[in-house]
């Protein structure tokens, strides 16, 4: 008997599966490993698989296997309607956006990363100027096409890329809600935490020795390195498919927490993607459910547990054995002090939990006018400088700690930075969940057993793959939708109440 | 005006060279990067990209294209034509076999070289012959149907994909000429060197300093770290293309010349496949023209050049500078005699000169009698114990000194081996015409000036690329053809004769 139109599709996107699987694991090299010199050779060989990619998913056999697969959906169960579903989404994408659309893209993205990492280096915008110019032309062509398909307006269709159902029209108020109440948090944290001044931290602290003690960490979460990796990267990231996941950190002697930190960030997307349902996994429904869920994931591990009370007392041994390092300033209290410091800084990777968003509502804003045209490309680091002062009241130093700071724009991912804030909002209420539902959390941190958390993650939120929109899976786990109220909630009493 | 059917085969072969290039980084990732664990995540993304390679080398079109080029081949320059020959040979060979058996070949090695390297760590052969048998009975196959297509034994219809155009036929006195003589002469040199024999040398080399030692000397062989790595890998290999090439070694703390002539024999294969023509690197006529003519570079840089007294006069000072070390044992005549000491040993990678082709005729006669049937996997151990006690009077200590050493099987390369010897072959009649051609060539590679053999080698071989058959070319550079006497020739003079 032939396999139905459902199974022959499930057969096409394993293939689609394994050239993404390729082209995640290219990205990554050429992030970590490949000489300077071949961005080109790069550029050609993703280019070439994309298009490839492209075109079986937007081939009429495809197409004709949906239709019949719709029309007979009714003998699928719940999982098989919502793999269709997510097919019909990304056959749906695809189509809107032409093959030498898609092939001039990755070529270009590819040039810019590298004259992105030149720029930042010589802190000279001027270096990347031009390459980011290429690709915003590019990326507008797209997004134009995109929102005529979807009936949405260029910057909500790129959007829905990243953050499938979510629009300004949602994302707005709750951005509102958030600069209305933060600048007055910010200011009266910054105010309490000048009664309680944390001791700071010195030291050399080798890479190597960082990296032990960053596996061990990774390792407690549950990380498998037998299926997967941490490198180092300009840029911490996480790349690779369930079955070779591959997390980078960037180290810095001065500082122990930097790297480790990130290095958790990404452990948190790295979890997520290794937690989706085995039997899925080749399929779009046992996929991450877009980068809002992703960041809240990430945000979860790195800012809610990792900067915690009970994690750091956990930690406390571990840093003596890795580093030798003991006294007052290593102490869990001011570690504490040390990692939840409100301050007003320049790096959206190194902010804290409170200025964070402000950081993402102004990309959020930045992105909007290059893409629909009220900004050029070479207002972009007066803009920016204007913004920080404007919301921040930051000046950075110069342009790689300003506008050259993050490498989005470079690979063409406008509509991406709003996930960080949004996936923020969704893991204070998560977390509020977990809290509620598991009265000794903070005992089973201190000891160690991170499972509590990483085994109530792995079944609320990674086993549901892509089976509900992020607004479902948030309600089915909460009880209630996206909340900015309740995000609030936590960030006051993590920085406004005494600690427990 | 439309793009004529060869030109727009050198388009579609343009899309293969990119997805060559990306197997190739996944390749190369596998053996140097990968999780152990994720060797059938790799598999599947190898065989999704090669079964499209495939479709498209064998697709309706490009035959269709193909006939109409020849067609009009009149019209065709000489390079061009060179060009449609081997998108010809290519596409014969392709279509020979069914996709099907090349996805699982492709699953089956790349899950074989990870047991291979197991059972190779635990000197156990039985940890790997399951998959060996799985990959021989494909290869068996693939074999019976390319000597189908191209009217050739099933052998040499494999030995065909890496030494295009030589046959067993042509092999066979060949190999008969080195076997008859090199017993004698082994037995002589190892004489010889009895009343002359090399002071050891001892210490331990750190892998950092061994490393910053091979990087120089591959720069001053005209490698560009712009446009490639330098790596460790269980097995020495270079892969990539001419724009980024991933070149591994295999350091041993004890003995620093290992993993630099190692590195110097990578370098080889590296510069000619940087040297192909620029303007036709995406196709087949830009690229190598096979495994022997390969083996010739890495052998003329490894073995005549590096176990040189010229280059080991240059290699002195760089010794102990990077190494801080001196005294006779690092003088150029006991490092020589050291390098071209003849020592009947079971390693193939670490043979010298003289004992190598009897590794390789050992391996020729295995593997023709697996691929024909008349020795079992499970008899592998005790053939190949037997065949190294008979051909070079020597016992492996264990599987991993034995038939484990090597990962050629694993990869399911059959018929690979014997371009080693081919490759020793060309080397020698190269490097009698470069001597002729440059009365001062002592002295300049004395005094680090290696651009007066990699440049001529550049010049000419390199720069053909594909253009010539092997036997061409060689005719064409000495006015010779393929020829044992000359090998003979430059092994007597470098063995027997006295030092110069």
């Amino acid at each position: 008997m032939a396999a139905t139109p459902y199974k022959q599709l499930e057969q096409e996107w394993q293939r689609l599966h394994a050239f993404g699987g390729a082209l995640s694991l290219l990205r990554w090299d050429a992030a970590v490993m490949m000489p300077r010199g071949s961005a080109d050779v790069r550029g050609e060989q993703l280019a070439a698989i994309e298009t490839e990619q492209h075109a079986l998913l937007t081939s009429p056999r495809v197409s004709r296997l949906l239709d019949r697969a719709q029309a007979g959906a009714a003998s699928l169960d719940d999982w098989q309607r919502a793999n269709l579903r997510e097919m019909l989404r990304q056959r749906d994408h695809a189509i809107a956006t032409p093959v030498s659309l898609i092939s001039r893209l990755a070529r270009a993205t590819s040039v810019a990363e590298v004259r992105w990492a030149e720029a930042r280096e010589r802190q000279d915008f001027a270096v990347f100027a031009p390459h980011l110019a290429e690709v915003l032309q590019l990326v507008r062509d797209k997004a134009a096409l995109l929102g005529q398909a979807l009936n949405l307006s260029p910057y909500d269709a790129l959007m829905d890329g990243f953050a499938p159902g979510v629009r300004s029209a949602e994302l707005d108020p709750v951005f509102r809600a958030l600069s209305r109440r933060l600048p007055g948090l910010i200011r009266e944290a910054i105010e309490r935490q000048r009664d309680a001044q944390a001791l700071p931290i010195a030291g050399k602290f080798t890479p190597g020795r960082q990296r032990a003690l960053i596996v061990e960490l990774m390792k407690a979460f549950g990380f498998p390195f037998e299926r997967g990796r941490l490198d180092e990267s300009d840029h911490p990231f996480t790349e690779g498919v369930a079955g070779d996941i591959r997390v980078t950190t960037k180290l810095d002697q001065g500082d122990p927490f930097k790297g480790l930190l990130a290095a958790m960030h990404e452990t948190g997307h790295a979890l997520y993607d290794l937690g989706v349902p085995r039997e899925w996994r080749a399929q779009p429904v046992g996929k991450e459910r877009g980068m809002a869920l992703e960041e809240s994931q990430s945000l979860f591990i790195e800012m809610i547990v990792c900067r915690s009370r009970p994690f750091l007392k956990y930690l406390r041994p571990l840093l003596e054995k890795h580093f030798g390092v003991s006294g007052p300033e290593w102490e869990p209290d001011n570690l504490y002090r040390l990692l939840t410091q409100v301050r007003r800084g320049a790096i959206r990777v190194d902010a804290d939990e409170l200025t964070y968003p402000m950081h993402i509502v102004l990309r959020y804003g930045i992105e909007k006018d290059l893409l629909e045209g009220r900004l050029a490309v070479g207002e972009l680091p007066e803009a920016w400088n204007r913004g920080m002062q404007d919301r921040l009241e930051v000046q950075p130093a110069n342009a790689a700690e300003g506008c050259l700071q993050d490498v989005h724009w470079a690979h063409g991912a406008f509509g991406y930075f709003p996930s960080y804030a949004i996936g923020a909002v969704i893991a204070a209420q998560l977390f509020e969940t977990l809290r509620a539902a598991t009265p000794d959390l903070d005992e089973r941190i201190a000891s160690g057993q991170l499972g509590a958390v990483t085994g109530w993650l792995a079944q609320h939120v990674h086993a549901e793959g892509g089976r509900l929109a992020p607004q479902q899976l948030v309600q089915q786990v909460t009880g209630k939708g996206l909340s900015a109220a309740i995000a609030l909630r936590y960030l006051e009493a993590r920085y406004l109440e005494e600690a427990r």
